[in-house]
């Protein structure tokens, strides 16, 4: 038996032994070393996606980990590779992946929400899943490469180029991921967040942070851009405020590029879209290119991951570290600690 | 003295007689021929846009006439030249137009609602405007080469390829046209409109028309596309429930194109933007290369503007067109006759 944290109900993450299932054909078993807690994994906690869920249900999709067996039919992979997962499951027949976009299957499973994830010690998934990394990528650094492939992705959707002036609206994980990743690109950023905490952070990472409250922010890129408006905007904050905000402060022919979720309708100023020739572009998920690159990113340090893990916890303390994330608080990236060795108790 | 139809305040066109202004350097002078009534008209005439509108202000630019004079250093045009207009003027300096959109220069004049318009026998515009009108091409048609190339516009930045299913919300004059320029684009269309009197139209005109009101257009558009959604829809209703069903046409990767005025903003579905990586994208407008290829599909009968032309009255009837508009009715376009030998008075 291996431990699992498995959301149980809304508020009630429990850890408990489970029954490892051996790798079917075309699956490899994994040992996940880190796993870290994203905005889904709350909402889940929080019971916001109980129509969703299935309980009980283990969490967790931002891993890094070894394989530790494959199945019939498995090649290319062996013991001890280190490796993440696109947490991806497509149909290949739906109209999204007949025209290519399988990661917004109309049947998309979602592994560590529409079926386990990755929060146990032992953790079977299709070897088509796995992304390989390299072995000088230390395995706490890598549970970033998820997060980091969202970053990546929508930077790409966004078209960022060379010396365009990008605003990022919202500074938690994912704004500062696409922020570094923005500035890799060759652009110059600021980053619009309402926390000092996360606000600090970014200044430590080289960045430029705003605090709406305090300031101006359409008058502040007014300056910064000799009054032409961004380039582009992300909306990372989910808030109505934060939408207005990233419109505001676009130029003529300006992309916003819309990260976060807003599950009701938001009121939005389309004259603006009309009359600057704005564009509004979805962007969810990723696809192998953008994990690939995001393995490269946090490979060489340009996205400094160490700095953004504010605390390591072992896998019998994740309902502990759920229960404290829920109070907001300032962290950046919590790791659950899923290796043999930190839990403590004989597998 | 020449007559003009003047805004005088809200609900209050008049005609009367104007001085011609002769052309200074860099201008001619035109008589237009033909000029149709559009929205923008309309809301002048409302009273909407009073705090943009300076008094007493000759309306009008969609319009087909000839050259009557040029001023000093104005080459390549001389009298009796048939030409349309392209109604802008921009400043050359604004970060818009030295990202090169003059198009939407931060400075705009449009001309017809910034400065004197069409309708009068005798019009005074800067030579850069003019755009040559085939001999071939009878002027009432080269009157709707203005609303054209919006239409251009529009199914150019919505980037309309062969063989899309493309989703058009708003059968008035603009949503026909913008039907008719992706149709020529190689897309098939659907156009949705409560009216039955511009259904039959667009029926006649050979495009397939829903009512919105007792059709579930989403579902059609699912029987339609085999679940897939739409490839492209184009908001041209200004109507909330028109953004809503341009968003719910969509499928995977969808361009919603942006053509009507919201002047407050609307609720959005932002999820679905995400969801399904959708993208909006703001249209106003055209530039030079949107008038010459409107030229053409007018010119060669691809858009067969007589079809959309409801009336045609003389400049003296102007203000009783435009109370007729005011109240809808059963029209498309109707063009005001600017000619001499129209009005019934000597010169
Ligand atoms: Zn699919
Ligand atoms: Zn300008």
């Amino acid at each position: 038996m291996t431990l699992a944290a498995r959301y149980m109900s809304a508020r009630t993450l429990d850890t408990a032994p489970v029954e490892p299932s051996p790798p079917g054909p075309g699956e490899v078993e994994l040992a996940p070393a880190y796993v870290g807690i994203c905005g889904t994994d709350l909402h889940i906690f929080h019971g916001d996606m109980d129509a969703r869920v299935q309980t009980p249900a283990v969490l967790g999709h931002e891993m890094s980990g070894r394989v530790v067996s494959v199945g019939p039919g498995v090649a290319g992979w062996r013991p001890g590779d280190a490796v993440t997962v696109m947490p991806l499951r497509w149909d290949d027949t739906c109209p999204a992946c007949r025209a290519g976009h399988q990661h917004v299957c109309q049947h998309l499973d979602f592994i560590g929400i529409d079926s386990p994830g990755a929060m146990q010690q032992r953790w079977t998934v299709p070897a088509s899943t796995l992304i390989r990394l390299p072995e000088s990528l230390a395995l706490d650094r890598a549970a970033l490469v998820e997060p980091t492939a969202v970053a990546v992705h929508d930077v790409g959707r966004a078209k960022v180029a060379e010396g365009e002036k990008v605003v990022v609206v919202g500074g938690g994980p994912v704004g500062i991921l696409i922020a570094l990743v923005a500035r890799a690109a060759g652009a110059e950023v600021r980053v619009v967040e309402l926390s000092a905490h996360r606000r600090l952070l970014a200044e430590e990472l080289g960045l430029t942070a705003w605090d709406p409250a305090a300031d101006d922010v359409p008058e502040l890129v007014g300056e910064w851009t000799g009054e032409a408006g961004a380039d582009v905007a992300f909306e990372v904050s989910g808030a109505a405020g934060g939408v207005d905000t990233a419109v505001d402060v676009l130029g003529v022919r300006g992309r916003l590029c819309l990260v976060a979720i807003h599950p009701r309708p938001r009121e939005v100023n389309l004259h603006r879209f009309f009359w600057r020739e704005l564009t509004l572009i979805g962007a969810r998920l990723y696809d192998r290119g953008d994990f690939e690159k995001a393995v490269a990113l946090v490979a060489d340090g340009t996205i400094p991951a160490e700095r953004l893990i504010s605390k390591v916890v072992p896998l019998a303390q994740a309902p502990a570290a759920f229960e404290a994330l829920e109070g907001g608080g300032n962290v950046m990236k919590i790791l659950v600690d899923c290796t043999d060795d930190a839990q403590g108790v004989a597998v």
